[in-house]
């Protein structure tokens, strides 16, 4: 049986070790600092708490947490890991760009362990539910596959340390990237008086997009504020050599707006959810 | 009957008059200064060519031309228009912004003839086959309404002048702006060895857009160097007060990238289309 220590606990990561719970896996946590609400997920998820020193002695650690947390996460295990025998292998699956998944990996040289760069695509998992996407890469020794065995989607790539946290934002690229692309579309038509005629015409002759538009809108305004920074990491990511930076740039923007207007009443957001709504 | 003038003829001007002919118009033009294509394409849309004095006794006149001629066609024709005792409705169709669109107001101003702004959406019609979208903004007295009549599929919308060029701008993010930053994502992907499970991921998740992409970027390739000037007439209608011209500034410079690499050979592009291909 595999051991695995799940660090920290939001909806993500007590979604996955519920899941590697389900699968028959051994599933660790460390609580300490955290609040009620973690706690109450940890336990609800079938985790245990355990000290940072028996979190190192676990086969595989997987870090979830926060984009901005991550390489203080693994600074915070880096002592543990370094004193423990065991050598669990450390797997970053969080947010964050191949150049802070480096940082990560810099800041666990010292400690003996391997560590891998991962990224999970898809919603948490539900009780007895779907696994999302587990990509990991820089893993040639394939030392993550105990996940597949207890349930995890799995996927290895055939490709260095950073291509997983890579893969993570150029998805993002077509899904909030899109979004903003959409929004903008919409607040342009309705400030020019051709909101309703772009409604018929993308019913029309672009139905699909009608449906996601419909369902990204409402979905996506409570998080604007949060994609602003996602957006911001894609342009650097792409690097000022490429002109698409500059798409990214002007997504972040179009949050950060949308992130004020919500501040302030949400008059733009209420024009948004109704100029997205599928034309009747 | 209606008396329509169509100027000039393009693909798309040659088949919207076909479709007015299989409609039971009678339709004309002017070839003065055309080429021998422009000629054969009038002359088996069934097209009659006039001198401009007759063009301007017909009832309506489309001018269906490329975005930088259309200020120069409706100055071409006003001194015939101001002559003319029938007074045509004029028509602009062109992908223009409302700016431009009101400039072409301007230069018939005189002419005593009504002007009317319109957009087409869709491709070119085929013999016997369908029409495109043909939205007209500015016409409360629905002078336009014959071209319904001879089987155009007419949308009058309930907005002032401009809003018809306006929607074909909007529209145009929504199709040209999310192929850009597809182009951006695969060659993103690409350059950070995340391709293949990219093309795995977007076939698992998003299978929607896999065949849009793998449609669109073909297409795109041979037009981007025309895709350039269009996201950078999107970013000036939207305004410098909206961020999202920055996003179309950032296409404008994505297509501007691929345009030259064509000239060059064309080694991003083919990345683009191995990149763009659906997972097998």
């Amino acid at each position: 049986m595999t051991t695995i220590a799940i660090l920290a606990t939001g909806a993500m990561g007590a979604g996955i070790g519920l899941h590697l719970v389900e699968g028959g896996a051994t599933v660790l946590t460390n609580l300490d600092g955290r609040g009620p609400e973690s706690r109450r997920r940890a336990v609800e998820a079938g985790l245990r708490d355990v000290p940072l020193s028996e979190v190192a002695r676990a086969d595989i650690v997987l870090s979830i947490v926060p984009p901005g947390s991550a390489v203080a996460l693994a600074e915070r295990l880096a002592p543990a890991l370094a004193a423990s025998d065991s050598k669990p292998v450390f797997v970053d699956a969080n947010a964050i760009s191949p150049e802070t998944a480096e940082r990560v990996r810099a800041a666990l040289a010292g400690s003996g362990c391997a560590v891998v760069d991962g990224c999970i695509i898809g919603a948490p998992p539900q009780p007895r539910g779907k696994s999302p996407a587990f990509y990991v890469s820089g893993d040639p020794d394939r030392l993550t596959a105990p996940l597949a065995q207890h349930g995890l989607d799995w996927k290895p790539m055939e490709a260095p340390f950073g291509a997983a946290s890579g893969l993570k934002l150029v998805y993002a690229m077509c899904t909030k990237g899109v979004t903003a692309l959409a929004a903008a579309m919409v607040l342009g038509a309705e400030r020019n008086g051709a909101g309703a005629a772009l409604r018929a015409e993308l019913a029309r002759s672009q139905p699909e997009l009608v449906g996601r538009f419909a369902k990204a809108m409402p979905d996506m305004l409570p998080k604007a504020y949060r994609w602003v920074a996602e957006m911001r990491e894609i342009a650097a990511f792409l690097g000022p050599d490429d002109p698409a930076a500059l798409m990214f740039e002007g997504a972040a923007q179009v949050y950060e707006r949308l992130a004020a207007d919500r501040e302030a009443g949400g008059e733009l957001g209420a024009t948004l959810l109704a100029g997205s709504k599928p034309a009747v």
